[in-house]
């Protein structure tokens, strides 16, 4: 058998400087150690996401070509798999193919192009490419034979997917009927909620019904809020996986008989998304989404040239998970924490925030707010005494007054170390309805949890304390509290006034949440719902139509955030964020 | 012939029940008028842009087709043209047509579906749409024959495009042998440089060269960075325009003859986009830029339930042409110009800005800032003391800080007003090059000018001065001054730094924009081309490679500042708003 390479690279899109230097990296190692066949990912010489960079910049395709020229020329002696862009030079299709060049001994000796091009929520194929109407030639080496397959061309399975095909053609049954020994998938495939049991399967079956290996390439990276798993392998003709690489990190596997080290995955990401509540899918999803983010976060500050972080700790849900994350990415020490307590922040949550930078050994300093905000109230004031305003010390002006302050405080602190970012530490629930602060929380250079919802992040904080090195990093006190932002105080109970109270209770604004994204229900599908939150509480009509009323409104003056969100990292399997959903400011879903 | 209406609705994305009402008042008032037929644009029952929000929320399809059949029932006596969205009813198709229903007497009688779907810039049609493959029939009314064009497919004419057609298919070649009377183009078309135009060429062209009268109908509105300028219209059988509706705002025109007034363009508008230079081509585009801009902060403020606008003056120039803007748009009362200035703002400055607001009649205050750069100051201190920063007061901290702290007051400032927005003042050219500052100048509801360069605002300006009612609204001494923040002092000059010592001559950037957006320059084209600035002033290879490396170099630490630039409007003919262009933030381009 051929001694072959997954080399699950990590590019940066329309860098092909870099790019070229990683692949011919790769393939001289390859080489080194007697390798026959290298694959590198989809699209690996442009990298990939690339928005629209090379349709506007367009001397980026001729670097590209002239990178594929130089690649082609390092491979005597081995047969290299490399995902570019290429020209159709046809005025009569569009300009270019997505397309896999099989590079042989200084020639190009056969091109795959990709035949079905996705185009839903994060791909927008069809916008760049033409959907090639050829089933690629297979290769062959040393006497095996290779059929390629580009991403989607392998996921549209009739006996897999059933009715749920969305593409007419069939590329894997197609290129079948040249009887190939092994399928090559050469993919871009972001990991999301509940996609790896699909990808599991699929390869599987296809591998098993056709009674052929089906080896699986995975870039690993980040860009564009889309995290890259990698989890390249291999199923034998079986069906059976015979060997994994690593997830969310790069890797280089060489194996001689297509078997090899069967790397773990995420817990729980090989289960079936259930889609049967929010709360049972998110179970199996907590570890994929910390490993998710922590990558994210990782590559994000990497690439970008930034190494620290400062973020606010109130002592809340919020801003203690994006700690505990942006420690385990980043390293403690170039994590900073500030508190910023007002005027009316209880000494529990002061504490709380001390206790868990602690204990996470994180740097902490405490800035008290009062002293800037009462200048600011008597400018504000003096403004409002000469401008006639609705009512001054509006409770909302004030309160966000505080949230704008700190981030411009996070901001300064940001500007005078090297290479710091700071960090908006809103959350998906608050987004959806709008509850976060524009220049405040909301506002930074990264939002780590900018696509999860606070159930979840309630989940995350329980999975950190029993599974991370450190036990219980996180104060108990924090996984217990309601949530609320100590924005302001209720004159009734004297206490400030926690989140639920002024929407509705977060079990019941998440499963809205889920079933708006993942089944598309509307407003009368929602109220015929028995939600989770019903069965344990009594619920009148009259409250439930409020509650999803208040969704629909809230969602509706929240969507102009939506649109600022920084970036993130998509987990979910759907999101709101504009990598994969838009909706015009000025619209109406409901 | 056919008493025939325009109606050059606007419409809201998803809002169904609006959307209808609209189009059955404007049916009602045809019949009133004995009206035979009555057009309404591409998509009017859905409205446009929609971005996602029908592929996720599936109940707005329901909504819609319920809403066409009850505007069915009312087309009693008269025939009626509506665009709406149409299932295809058919898994092995994507589930939508884009499609024009022709209704009469209560029944559909024909659908025409769009056939040639763009995908480029800020169309993303092929995303939702299944294209077309057969040629509408055509209907006949009282003996005129009508053939039906959806937007696009009138755009692949090859006698005009020539070699820049980028479909196979001529859709209007395919139409007209059916031998149409009169062609009837549906349109959702956004206004942008240059666009007026080629449309005028182009459907004037087609009309002579098949002997067919043309009727253009286009939507009137604003959504999601783009403006729709309407200017529906009428061309014989001689090409000549017979009929031209009003341009930024909603129409309806009737005619007995096809014949009726031609409303006058922005001025400038009909001229041909030159391709030679930035300032031959903006020369001709300040008029209609001016309307657009009025047009869409208008509708955004109206259709998101706004009436105010708070800005801050700093007597530069940017934010005085929003002033301007923003003052015509939403009325001279509604318009709060603020002036912040901090220790270093000169006395120039403030007059000026104070002038500016006298001119223009708005309200007007002043609030140093300097009570509480000081408190804020202090906190910083106590904090970089204890934490080991670089150095504390480097200038960009406290520069910084200067235009967080002006922004957080505006935003104070709208709390406390119902129905005020906080304004965005930065521009096109600080954007590229992310002179702007997040959370600062570039932060606000609403961000009129960041699509417009530098060097065409100065032109506006000169172009308010001149031809506004009140002339001269602007001080001249705010028209000839270098732009500068006003943030920091050079201690070499003792005077305010400029932008233009610490980037490059606006002119020279504003050029570097312009080819690289228009022509699609890279590196290498910039260096060959011979500069405006190059004419005056003497250039060496040197200053010209530094400059240029530092427009990208800048460029590349911008991107994120270009996700997140609040919703403005889209005047030029390429933008980096992400309703067209999307660079993700880990990328390179040169």
């Amino acid at each position: 058998m051929n001694k072959t390479v997954l080399a699950q690279i990590n590019t940066i899109a329309g860098d092909i400087t870099y790019n070229s230097k990683i692949i011919i990296e790769s393939i001289k190692k390859a080489k080194e150690q007697n390798a026959d066949l290298i694959i590198f990912p989809e699209l690996a010489l442009m990298g990939y996401p690339f928005g629209d960079i090379f349709i506007r910049h367009k001397s980026i395709i001729k670097r590209q070509l002239k990178a594929l020229e130089e690649i082609t020329s390092k491979t005597d002696g081995i047969t290299a798999l490399v995902g570019f862009v290429e020209p159709t030079y046809d005025s009569e299709k569009k300009p270019f193919y997505n397309s896999v060049a099989v590079m042989q001994n200084g020639k190009i000796i056969n091109i795959a192009r990709k035949r079905l091009l996705p185009n839903y929520s994060e791909f927008n194929d069809y916008r760049y490419f033409e959907p090639s109407k050829e089933t690629p030639k297979i290769f062959e080496l040393n006497g095996e034979r290779y059929g390629i397959l580009v991403c989607e061309d392998s996921f549209n399975d009739k006996s897999f997917f059933k009715d749920k095909c969305i593409y007419k053609t069939d590329p894997v049954a197609e290129l079948m009927e040249q009887k190939p020994d092994i399928l090559i998938n050469c993919s871009c495939s972001p990991s999301r909620c509940g996609k790896e049991y699909i990808k599991n399967g699929l390869f599987s079956s296809i591998a098993k019904k056709y009674k052929v290996n089906y080896i699986y390439v995975n870039q690993a990276g980040y860009a564009d809020n889309l995290c890259f798993d990698g989890t390249s392998r291999i199923y034998n003709t079986k069906g059976e996986l015979t060997l994994r690489a690593k997830s969310f990190e790069e890797d280089f596997v060489i194996t001689d008989n297509l078997h090899g080290e069967i790397n773990s995955l995420p817990v729980g990401a090989d289960k079936k998304f259930e889609l049967v509540d929010f709360k049972s899918d998110y179970e199996n999803d907590l570890d994929r989404t910390y490993k998710s983010i922590i990558f994210g976060i990782r590559e994000y500050f990497k690439k970008n040239g930034f190494k620290k972080a400062v973020l606010g700790l109130s002592g809340g849900l919020d801003s203690s998970i994006c700690a505990v994350l942006l420690s385990d990415a980043l390293g403690k020490e170039n994590v900073w924490g500030i508190s910023m307590p007002s005027r009316i922040t209880s000494n529990e949550s002061k504490n709380d925030a001390k206790l868990l930078a602690e204990n996470l050994g994180i740097n902490f300093f405490e800035i008290p707010l009062a002293d800037a905000i009462d200048p600011l109230k008597a400018m504000l004031n003096f403004a409002f005494t000469n401008i006639e305003t609705e009512k001054f010390e509006k409770s909302t002006t004030i309160e966000n007054l505080q949230a704008r302050l700190r981030a411009t405080l996070l901001w300064s602190i940001s500007n005078e170390h090297k290479q710091m970012l700071p960090i908006a530490t809103s959350d998906k629930s608050e987004a959806y309805i709008g509850y976060a602060t524009v220049n405040g929380d909301m506002s930074g250079g990264f939002a780590p949890i900018a696509d999860v919802t606070k159930t979840k992040l309630f989940a995350l904080g329980h999975f950190f304390n029993k599974n991370r090195m450190q036990k219980n990093a996180i104060p108990q006190a924090i996984l217990e509290k309601p949530p609320g932002a100590e924005l302001k105080i209720n004159p009734k109970t004297g206490k400030t006034v926690c989140a639920e109270e002024e929407n509705m209770p977060y079990e019941f604004l998440d499963e809205i949440i889920w079933n708006v994204e993942t089944k598309g229900f509307g407003f009368e599908e929602l109220m015929k719902h028995k939600f989770y939150y019903e069965k344990n509480n009594t619920l009148s009509t009259e409250q439930k139509t409020e509650w999803i009323n208040k969704f629909y409104w809230k969602s509706k003056c929240a969507v102009y955030k939506w649109h600022i969100i920084p970036p993130s990292v998509v987990v979910d399997v759907k999101s709101i964020n504009s990598v994969e959903y838009r909706q015009p400011i000025i619209s109406k879903v409901n």
